[in-house]
């Protein structure tokens, strides 16, 4: 079976790193090869440009350039990890991808959705998650399990009404694009979540993966 | 009279920054207020990129994901340095601009003119120069006195062909948009070259300034 480009998103601490962590070990449980990585980032150059964009004042940035420079991390990033990954056949877990750029600049910081589409159809070509897990779960609790863990970057210093546009910005997305997204609701216990994972990717991408050991 | 927004274009050595100063100083000594500034950067978050650029090895970056860290600098620049000293009424003197990137990461790494063309419309809006100077010299020559200044930084370290293809680059787009552009024979000494300016501001802009002192 040829791999598959599988990306969680959502908003602050909705749990998107521990997810795409048991994911990517299911994945290998099953025999695959799984390639684990993020966004902002997940190459060099890319995590050098995940230094400007996660420090800082939140108005460090024009939402403009901001879209620009996570756009030029996705192309560093698809170029030199996820392209040759699947071409080899592995499968590929992102934690983040485009959809946090077309909500987070978009709906979070005013970028128009016209100018991200252009900047996306110029830059990404046809590479496209076959399948996206949307983590949905109330912004304060995300914020409070995110400042639990560690000191506020960047993005979890924009205000409430930012973190509120993004949640119903997520929603909105996996709405519009329901073959290629999916809602799991972030609010459970981690292993909870991490079934209901293993259930989407079983329905839309038919591999069936071992509950952790 | 109102500001105006001058550029100085050309490969490495050819005299951008030298011709900037004069210029500047020129257009201070006929009692007008003149911002000179360079590209990339020029604003906090655009220096902070152009360390990601003018740094590594040549094959750091996708041609593509250098063209996007252009922008997201040139962005900031526009909307922190550029447009609210020409709002004041000021004249600004930017060492680089956005032909460099045409130049640059199109004819001399290959990125497609329509992709770069597609990025700066939907980012940069109005804001283009009102007379761009292409300083032309031959490769050689400007790579000597690049290599005489300083130790080479990261576009000093791309190859022969690529400068050459940026020298034919730039005289390209001189010919392609003539109204706004004018080649300048940067091959003579410094004064001859800043008196030359001081003509095509006369000619282009109807701005008599005086020569140094
Ligand atoms: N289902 C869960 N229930 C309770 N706590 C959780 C759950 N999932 C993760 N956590 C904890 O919440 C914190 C945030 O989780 P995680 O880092 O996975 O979220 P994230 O979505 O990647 O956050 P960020 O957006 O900040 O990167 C961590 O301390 C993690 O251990
Ligand atoms: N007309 C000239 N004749 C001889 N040397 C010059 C002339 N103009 C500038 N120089 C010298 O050549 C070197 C490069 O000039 P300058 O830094 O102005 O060029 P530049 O186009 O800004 O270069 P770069 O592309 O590397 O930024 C400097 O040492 C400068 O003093
Ligand atoms: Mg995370
Ligand atoms: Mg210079």
């Amino acid at each position: 079976m040829g791999g598959r480009f599988i990306t969680l998103e959502g908003g602050e601490g909705a749990g998107k790193t521990t997810q795409a962590r048991l994911l990517a070990e299911a994945i290998r449980a099953a025999g695959l090869e799984a390639v684990e990585t993020r966004e902002p980032g997940g190459e060099a150059g890319a995590e050098a440009i995940r230094g400007l964009l996660v420090t800082g004042a939140p108005g460090r940035w024009e939402p403009l350039a901001e879209t620009l420079l996570h756009y030029a991390a996705r192309v560093q990033h698809v170029a030199r990890v996820i392209r040759p990954a699947l071409e080899r056949g592995a499968w590929v877990v992102s934690d983040r991808f485009a959809d946090s750029t077309a909500v987070y600049q978009g709906d979070g910081q005013g970028v128009e959705a016209a100018a991200i589409a252009a900047i996306h159809r110029a830059t990404l070509g046809d590479v496209a998650p076959d399948l996206t897990l949307i983590l949905d779960l109330p912004v304060e609790q995300g914020l409070a399990r995110a400042a639990a863990r560690s000191a506020r970057n960047r993005y979890e210093r924009f205000d409430h009404a930012f973190h509120a546009r993004i949640r119903e910005g997520f929603l909105r997305r996996a709405a519009s694009e329901p073959k290629r997204c999916v809602v799991i609701d972030a609010a459970r216990p981690a292993e909870a979540v991490a079934a209901a994972i293993r259930a989407a990717v079983a329905e839309r991408l038919g591999l069936v993966l071992p509950a952790a050991a």
